[in-house]
């Protein structure tokens, strides 16, 4: 009846801390079943949901709202995602050490902002190929490497497993390609690449890209929106504003509102800011 | 890379328990976020989530949600609120020790039931604005007080950090006017003040508005239910039926069914309840 | 003002795993609340969300979602599920040993598959009808059993408890007829009987039910499709596939897309395997 097999949990002293971003939705079975797989192996593992509503096949997306979430957890976490499009394919499945935290997932660039973020830190980065099917359940689906492969992996890190036990070194992971900020003639050129629930629209701009002096206007679907402010409560609800948001970026803002709907802008709209003189 | 600075978790040795109540739905990363940062500082942290769907910045719901859960959680329990409109205004952070749970969020109202049935219970209420930033993140946004000041006070409280450290006392916290139910010439008037996921439409009446002998009707989006039942079984599928719920409030409810769509109500419908004779 | 009664904590020494099943929906206090309950009995319990979007009242439902997510709790995990149409009513409250695990919640049929799974590994079966009440919360309401009985019960199994402490043996518990495949003149004829968030198509057919020789075609909602894959690799974007999925069911799917939208199918929609010759 149980589909754990006969490997006994190996119970770690110390704390251990795992979170899961997947696009497998809310209404369906998968995300506790890779709970009960990771507590039949690390039974002391504390779990955090970052999201399971990344939409469905969406890397990019995925990666962005991991490199958002993992700075804030403890060192030693485990990043579990699975945003997976290729499971069964050739794809590799992969576990990251970068710096203090590790992931664990699919090689198709989900690691791709933690990846960035530990080179900025200077933090040492190893790759390998999970290749090591004794730490993986007993049989392998062709469509649920989450639950087969990735979740234990997750697990025997989180409990002390070295990364080099768990696959051979690899140096070629794949990366996406990052849409990044353009200079134009009048200052910058970005993205939205994060629309919150309450309709935020964050882009892939930030304080350095705005003017050392002097006023600054942001255009975004047709509209201009004049000046900085600090926080929501420098202008009147319904009112468009730009700030810096809680992960440092550039964001559109109606206050007590939907800068989404507002807008009818998106993931990807472009975002001009422009230096006036 | 990581945002938690060099402040070391302080592990308690007993167990303790945060529960987490917010407006950001459930597609952002931002609860997982605060999981990462309570885990940094009270590794042995038990979390659980209230809801984080409270329509965005409606903190009487937020407050009405937290009275409705919380007596159901360990002493010694922090509940980690926020709905928070006015963050980064003059709006001051605050914690409050009421009875033997303890209440972390925003000064806008967000802890009046919890202080209004702390106060019934004669239970003790200490307030303290949260100004001790060596209790916060190292940086703090204008935008996110959940994660940069909110979650790691509550760490810190269910490590065990005394009240009087995090803050000066205040006595003055901001609570909300309730909706209370009035007097009628034939009995009583109140308002829904809940729609669960079913439908169910909860209210500020109880069984003190009953009347105490003969039958009684309830008037709602001008149709009236005659009698109480007292499980849903008494009726057939599809009618209204009147009943005290699992909090003791009277509520309306269609037997396998939505009282909100059959009768096309919501918060804050007008209820009465005639007593007949 | 708390709703827990005097009753101390036991706490166990080992892990010990709650599994969380309910039609509640995500925006209420409910699963909150059901949690404190828990970690006033249990503090030391991990628990996990297996899923809260059962359809309302939906039983079968509920049981089939049991049955794809319990083999993979490691042993001792006890099963908390609430689809209770019936709360209030004579229908039993029961709690079951099913092998390694545990199931607790309403006599409805809810623990159908887990019985069925469990019987055809040759596990022991018992059952109790939940009737002391000394094991519960000190007041029952008539509406919220999984807060009142069913929650607390989990608790103190996963504390040790054992089962027959906690009401009388039954012999009868209520079990659901499960949709069977049926022969036909040229193969098998099942039921989608589960549809994921991707819009995948689970049915109750699986790779019995396959020619072990010759190709295969598979009718559903008047579309043929020829052949089976291995993995959603194996064919382009938006083409319709057959293949044993996550939990070895045969499943229709759209690559990267939605089958259930492609073909407007839902639960209970007719499947038919041809055995071509």
């Amino acid at each position: 009846m149980s589909k754990l097999g006969g490997r006994r949990a190996i119970v770690a002293n110390k704390m251990c801390f795992i979170s899961l971003l997947t696009d497998f939705g809310l209404k369906d079975v998968y995300v506790g079943v890779m709970k009960g797989v990771i507590w039949g192996i690390a039974p002391q593992a504390q779990i955090a949901d970052i999201t399971h509503l990344i939409h469905p096949q969406n890397v990019l997306e995925g990666a962005l709202a991991l490199g958002r979430a993992a700075p804030y957890f403890p060192a030693g976490a485990v990043h579990l995602a699975v945003v997976d499009p290729g499971v069964g394919t050739a794809r590799r499945p992969i576990a990251a050490r970068l710096g203090e935290q590790a992931f664990v997932g699919p090689d198709n660039g989900l690691c791709t902002v933690l990846v960035d973020q530990a080179s900025q830190a200077g933090a040492s980065l190893q790759f390998v190929h999970l290749d090591q099917p004794r730490y993986w359940l007993p049989e392998i689906s062709n469509v649920f490497h989450g639950r087969d492969i990735f979740a234990p992996v997750a697990a025997h890190l989180a409990n002390g497993v070295p990364l080099e036990a768990l696959g051979a070194p690899i140096a070629d992971a794949h990366l996406l390609p990052l849409p990044k900020p353009a200079r134009t003639a009048q200052g910058w050129r970005g993205q939205v690449l994060w629309v919150d629930s309450f309709g935020n629209l964050s882009t892939n701009l930030g304080s350095q890209h705005l003017p050392g002096i002097g006023p600054v206007v942001v255009r975004i679907a047709g509209r201009e929106i004049h000046g900085l402010v600090k926080t929501f409560g420098d202008r009147g609800p319904g009112e468009l504003v730009v700030m810096l948001d809680s992960s440092g970026s550039l964001s559109i803002c109606t206050v007590n509102g939907s800068a989404a709907s507002q807008l009818g802008a998106q993931f990807g709209a472009g975002v001009e800011i422009i230096h006036e003189r």
